[in-house]
């Protein structure tokens, strides 16, 4: 029989697990919650008490298993498969995740940071259709990125290469939490995107939805301000367009210094949809390289939650 | 006895050869004039006459010789090894340089674009130190770029990785030969470091002996604004901070994508050296993710024109 893969994305919230063929086809999927209390001290107990109940439950053992990947917050040391640390798991010290799972399942494990582990799965199974060189660019509450490039994700010398949100666009711009400013977090993420409506509502003085419920105190989500602006709100047009604009330009040198073939967009935000991709398109096709216009295409992410568990799973085949 | 390589750089004026051995030591090395006439179809025909000349000369053959590398303008087809065009050699047409070669010296040949070809000789025996991960930036009528990436050049899809001079900085700038506006080139250039100065000069009313020689209709090139600098000349100064700081600002951008070990700075104008160097990097340290400072360092290119012929040679270890 076939061997399998365990794919795991854990994440400050849930942990997400699934059982994949070496084809890259989910057979199984389950979650648990992550317990952050106690210093984080349960988060790695927890995920090897629930992968071997479900193999139990399942009949499988651990042979069965051509290994286990696992995408997680903070910075990897690739070399031990430890996290140094992840402040949103309440991991303060180095956490040897690969040494503790692989001795509590029995299973080989891969360790990867989250937002490589996306843009692993959005190439091998979503948008990226499994083609070689991808960039991945995920806008959440905060923006993060990977870089595939012949198939492998890029770690860089210091393990931070694909940190595409703390790309400084405007030197002038918002004070970031990185110390920096300008960077495209500050603007195209979940929160940018808010702080950039907020800042555009004080200088409005014209008729719109979205300086009224701001002014009126509202709580206001990014998903507000583009459904607003999808309803032609005047205002959260030009909040959109504003950072579809910026975000187009931070694509565009992505492309000029990589031209992937795709460049794949993903995360709460591009929940917005072809909406927001066509913004970004056009943004992107003014700034771009000719020859990398043609050659290097911008894409929704496909497989939104999934992501995770399936890149995850995938580190198991390329190690 | 171990097996040599040869490197060839061909470029619009001179096209420069090199035997090297399998460690990189430049055994022999010779020039000829690149002769564009008749269609540059004379080009390769000299190419491989002189090469059989020499080897005929040193009385070595084509056994002793594990292949030819050759750097090249224009847009290459890697799986042919064939220039689809090159304007500076005046081939309008694809020729198959490879192919050519391969028939005409017995040698098997490894074609690569000349910015790339740089990148690789700095990255094995100059600043590069022989990393797995560099960067390569040259500035001179225009400013190209490399991507090493695991010790092997970053094609991307369309051929068009590592155009880091067409990067869109200012979206408000200078119109760019490519079509665009903004790009890097547009003032990193040695031509565009010059224009900047005119425009400088325009708006500038101080005493300063650039803008005295500017307004007397001289000639000026990029070396003479940067020892102008160098001299404290108020306007020089200004031009120089302005050209470092955008520099500075472009190869933030790839650190934070790619965080490579090394970024090498090399081209004409980089002759300028740690005076350019220093003001380039208080910049890239302004706008660089933090992370990214401390593993991603800003290096003066050190090989000079025999980057090409080195870079060209060690092809041939990669394929």
């Amino acid at each position: 029989m076939d061997k399998k893969l365990i794919g795991i994305d854990l994440g400050g919230t849930t942990t997400k697990f699934a059982i994949l063929t070496l084809a890259g086809e989910v057979q199984q999927r389950w979650s648990i919650q992550t317990d952050v209390l106690n210093d984080g001290n349960n988060i790695i107990p927890n995920i090897i008490e629930t992968i071997n109940h479900h193999l139990k439950m399942y009949q499988m053992s651990p042979e069965q298993f051509l290994g286990i990947g696992i995408g997680t917050p903070g910075s990897v040391d690739y070399s031990t498969g430890t996290v140094e640390s992840a402040f949103n798991l309440n991991w303060d010290r180095p956490i040897a995740i690969r040494q503790e799972i692989e001795a509590g399942t029995g299973i080989k494990v891969i360790v990867e940071n989250d937002a490589n582990v996306a843009a692993l799965g959005e190439r091998w199974k979503g948008a990226g259709d499994n083609a070689l060189d991808v960039a991945f660019v995920t806008l959440g509450t905060g923006v993060g990125g990977g870089i595939v490039q012949g198939g492998h994700i890029v770690h860089g010398h210091g393990g931070s290469a694909g940190e595409i949100g703390h790309m400084t666009l405007d030197p002038a711009g918002y004070q970031c939490t990185c110390g920096k400013k300008g960077c495209l977090e500050t603007v195209a993420s979940a929160t940018g995107v808010v702080r950039v409506a907020r800042d555009a509502a004080q200088e409005y003085a014209g008729d719109s939805q979205l300086k009224a419920k701001l002014d009126d105190g509202q709580d206001i989500t990014s998903k507000d301000i583009f459904d607003l602006a999808k309803q032609d709100d005047p205002l959260a047009l030009r909040v959109v367009d504003y950072v579809c604009n910026q975000l187009g330009l931070a694509l565009s040198v992505v492309g000029v210094t990589l031209n992937p073939e795709y460049i794949i967009i993903g995360g709460g935000v591009s929940n917005a949809g072809d909406f927001l991709l066509e913004k970004v398109d056009t943004a992107y096709q003014k700034y771009v390289f000719p020859a990398v216009s043609k050659t290097t295409t911008l894409k929704l992410a496909t497989l939104g939650n999934e992501a995770g568990v399936i890149g995850a799973a995938s580190l198991v085949l390329d190690n």
